[in-house]
């Protein structure tokens, strides 16, 4: 078994690689990105830490809200280009208090709701 | 229930928006990436089409290998900047002929295969 290197993941221009956080159980509860830095830092504390686009650092999930993510398994997909990231999650992953973002479907042209907020955990 | 509208969208400074493929029973195959209009294709046809970056031309799945994917069900996220597409997979979704291209896992420093390729279906 080779060890892993991140330096073998290709990230993207920006220096970033998508990453996919599941559960246990099959719910994908979001998608979003990392940094080497950010892969390294979830690797060494357990604590899934993406890169946060939009304020420029990084970001670990929870950190502020407390919905940690605890990684309980790392995927590399065929291309080295995204990670699938299997989580212990605490309370919901979507900052709209839902567990999943993915909460909209789109069914007959219309996109329909599917989940209400949870009250906080 | 408003009218789902693609161009509502965050499509990326290409003109991209990432899909995630799962199956129904919660299998992660995949992530590819969609325009606007291979989206409306998949709508359309049913059968989920990506846009191919290497090649620059519509990815209808399976298209020569048979190993389609038909659309059961889309999401979108919170952001709007992300799809997720539940799917009826025929055959594998990897072009190393392997059920997920999500088959290398890192344990303890080290990739561990968890997948050997199938024969074709």
């Amino acid at each position: 078994m080779p060890a892993f290197d991140i330096a073998s993941l290709t990230f993207d221009a920006n220096g970033l690689i998508p990453a996919i956080a599941r559960t246990r159980d099959g719910e994908v509860l979001m998608l979003a990105w990392m940094t080497a830095e950010s892969l390294a830092e979830t690797l060494r504390t357990g604590d899934v830490t993406y890169w946060s686009r939009s304020r420029g650092e990084l970001w670990r999930k929870g950190a502020t809200s407390g919905h940690v993510q605890r990684l309980v398994g790392l995927r590399i997909d065929c291309d080295r280009d995204c990670l699938l990231v299997i989580v212990d999650q605490t309370g919901p992953a979507c900052h709209t208090n839902r567990a999943s973002c993915f909460y909209t479907a789109v069914r007959a042209g219309e996109e329909v709701i599917l989940a209400a907020p949870l009250t906080d955990m």
